[in-house]
């Protein structure tokens, strides 16, 4: 059996992580499958989903290594070839996983005590987003 | 139900980056399975599966990006152990995810307008790659 | 058809990787599903999935990567607010997946030769963990 789920959100960007964990367990108790796989996907190029103890001294340790993985203000060629100013989205989107899954086992999603899952919009500009939970299971 | 398909390219390596966003979607039309999970994945540990807006500009700062986390030319112990010269692949290969997944609803597999599938080659030479294509679903 | 199970280790943390390959194999064996797709789940904020050749080299050179990307000893935030000294292990658990997924089909798990399943342990201390195997499938 496969339910779909749409959660709706408001980001500002830049590295904006924002904790949907509540929503996606919300999203697992409406469809009623009781075991199975989770499936979390955002279709942007510009955006990730990861995991992360979501407490402002982690949410800003993961925002000061994006910034110097994938500065914002480096010089990208995507800015360059289409006078855009947001190679450096579109870079930290391609390495950070666009999709999350984890298990759902008798009812329960599976999760670590301080383990939430965040979305992060890399964009550079406030973004209406539409993020996906599928259960797929029995 | 489950279907399982496989397309097959050829990669001069390095970081090469290929879309195979169409050859994947064309699998999920063959497979009449209308709602579930969308698996691609490489059986290799000198690749990578990620999105990326597939553009010259967004290709190019992504293997800028991997040439400065992991430069071809510095010392691995990969390569002292055992006189080889790819150690650079493995670890590229080890910090982007081997698979990719995403939901198919209704028929039409979800993903961003400027958000193509890209398999990328980190190996040191060409190598021809199967990757596989699982549709899990209804 | 949705069979779970789940994987016991101990681990020493700091940059501990366990080669879980043949304990998720033995776990699909059991599971008698022949295709589907397989779900590799820690329910932590502190450890990290990923696929690597698992000889000495690659395994070091893996580790030193995520020294200079997330060093042990680097300024947290984390650790600031709370007093605490495992900032870079959350940080490390943020850029490296908590979950793997791969296919089996015709009842074989799909693996390259060398490329092994491991459990990354980044936490400050000895842990007990629980790595959850899922198999979705028919």
């Amino acid at each position: 059996m496969v339910q779909n789920f749409m959660i709706k959100i408001q980001t500002i960007g830049f590295c904006d992580i924002i904790d949907i964990t509540e929503r996606v367990i919300n999203a697992i108790h409406k469809s009623k499958i009781h075991d199975g796989i989770v499936l979390v996907f955002c279709p942007s190029s510009t955006s990730g989903i990861t995991t992360l103890e979501y407490e402002p001294g982690c949410i800003q340790d993961l925002c000061d290594y994006m910034e110097s993985a994938a500065p914002l203000n480096a010089e990208y060629q995507h800015n360059l070839k289409w006078q855009d100013g947001n190679g450096f989205s579109h870079l930290r989107s391609a390495i950070m996983p666009a999709s999350f899954t984890f298990p759902l086992i008798k009812g329960e999603p599976v999760l670590g005590a301080w383990q939430q899952i965040v979305f992060v919009d890399f964009d550079n500009k406030t973004r209406y987003r539409n993020i996906m939970v599928q259960v797929n299971g029995e």
